[in-house]
């Protein structure tokens, strides 16, 4: 059974298992809510991650028990296993890779703590599906959620701003996905192509509709050898005809949106990523879904546009606002939102 | 004034100003014609390329006469300047820079010499754009056209099968451009980001209506970080509703589209080029566009596909074309087309 919350006033206790690229960054994100509390994190790692969590001051849990000797021999201090943190917690926040999820959601389930997994996870793992601004409310004290995938999250927040502003008749996207993540890319050589995902349309726009069920949208994806950043391009066929500036005041509606002008020198994924260390964002996060304002263009009933997605950075404030909404800390999604973005510096990009 | 052809059994006596990655290809393709006669190429470099020249039998003219003395000091044998070559020849091919073609467009005029630039210059230069499939027969006898550009050319090959089937309404474009030639990659830096063109519709649909006028297509466009092709992801709305089979065979009426199979281990743009490698067509070519057939999806009356174009290569045929539709060798595209195709191997890829 579920434990519940044990009044507004104590913190949400929060556990993180796998503490990859998703996990150290919810982890880091969690440090900052004066509102939960990050009770530990679960992996299996016994190298040079150890001595990162210590840094950090974070209880390090092994999530198996074979896992335990080893992590004891790299000198990490083990404070016990993922049996012993999971009921210390009202929330665990599962970052563990493509299909761990679902396996351990079956264990969370079992223990009674409620869970959110990552996008990479099917719908039915969860049996919702999370983007904060569209359907936090629905989440309120559920057992489970799922924070849908980077590409899919940027589809959403964009969509659901056009949707919104009465404006969004359906939607083609062409997603051009970044090879690997930066850490990783010293295991796949250099890639000298361009590689479309074997089905056409691709699975984000089902995907997106887990979230708003009635949205006409498809997508085709392609993965590039780079590493910075997904980028997408997008056709809308609006409801009526609309003026560029009714079209950017409605992706304005989110606050996770920003925009950015490639005729002011940030024209290319790299140069955005710049901004975002030289802002001191941690790794150079770049949280929201940067626009470039001034290649928007509309003809007719259709809007042609083009965004950046840091597939390593634009769940985490989801993540954030998932955690209190399965906990119930607060069922109202603005004053979440509102505490996210404010931690994180989300929507100052000047 | 233009020199009249002598009669149908002489060859077209072809001059090439410019052998770079389109010239030296255009010179390699003319020499397999039974009806051209190579008489020279006019360049101004001074180094590798000259033994290349002349290990090809290509007789050398400086472009200009200032490179002269650079270029004897290297070893090469030079016939004399452009000065000499134009009044030999019954058509110039110019695949010189972006720009330069233009300004050579006014010599050639001056000359009286028949001319074709290739797709980096205007559609003013030539006052005609040039797909074989198209428009062949406006191109008789004229004196000047432009072969397209590389996107553009697969844009009208591809779009003009779909309107000839009468399924065409209007098509929206999502381009990745290779970032640069492989044989100047060099030059580049390894380039780890993704740079959108700098407005949004890029230039490829009105190009393409410069061959096709009544087209109701949009582009976008992307630079990647790789050299080996580029990219299109379309979605095209038809007229009315069509099965996969029928739209399938609208794209085999080109004799330029191939049909490949991710299914099949071809799924991305360095297998493609292996496929041709392994063919033994020079330098790898691809000259057709290459259709991913099992990509090719259709939902109620829109259809989505993605092929990839060898902007080193699709344009030779055409190039071929062009000369005899301006030189009036022959007034029959299907005639030119096939000789082509025949001599180069486009279409054979099993």
């Amino acid at each position: 059974m579920t434990q519940e919350r044990r009044g507004s006033t104590s913190p949400v206790r929060v556990a993180i298992v796998g503490f990859g690229v998703i996990g150290k960054r919810v982890a880091e994100a969690v440090q900052l809510q004066p509102d939960m509390e990050l009770v530990g994190v679960a992996d299996i790692f016994a190298d040079w991650r150890l001595a990162e969590v210590a840094r950090r001051d974070i209880p390090f849990f092994a999530a198996t028990a074979e896992a335990v000797p080893a992590i004891e021999e790299a000198g990490g201090a083990v404070q016990g296993t993922l049996d012993d943190l999971l009921p210390q917690v009202d929330v665990v926040v599962d970052c563990t890779p493509k299909g761990v999820g679902a396996k351990n959601a079956t264990r969370y389930r079992q223990v009674g703590v409620k869970f959110l997994v990552q996008g990479g996870e099917k719908h039915e793992v969860a049996g919702h599906s999370f983007v904060a601004e569209v359907n936090y409310r629905d989440a309120v004290g559920r057992d489970a959620t799922r924070v849908v995938s980077c590409n899919t999250t940027s589809i959403v927040r964009t969509l659901h701003s056009l949707k919104t502003a009465e404006l969004l008749a359906r939607a083609r996207g062409t997603l051009l996905r970044r090879a690997t993540d930066p850490w990783e890319s010293h295991l796949g050589g250099i890639m000298n192509t361009l590689v479309p995902e074997p089905e056409i349309p691709s699975h984000q726009a089902p995907d997106a509709c887990t979230v708003i069920p009635d949205l006409d949208v498809v997508t085709m994806a392609v993965k590039v050898p780079e590493t910075l950043a997904h980028v997408h391009f997008w056709v809308a066929e609006l409801t009526r005809e609309a003026d560029r500036a009714e079209v950017l005041a409605a992706f304005r509606r989110s606050s996770r949106t920003v925009a950015v002008r490639a005729d002011q020198g940030l024209g290319a994924v790299n140069a955005v990523k710049e901004l975002m260390l030289d802002l001191g964002r941690p790794h150079g996060d770049l949280y929201e879904v940067a626009l470039w304002e001034d290649l928007v263009a509309v003809q007719g009933r259709e809007v042609y546009y083009a965004y950046m997605v840091d597939n390593q950075a634009i769940v985490i404030p989801e993540n954030l606002d998932a955690i209190r909404a399965l906990s119930g800390v607060t069922a109202d999604p603005d004053e979440s939102i509102r505490m996210t973005n404010e931690s994180l510096g989300v929507g100052r990009i000047r």
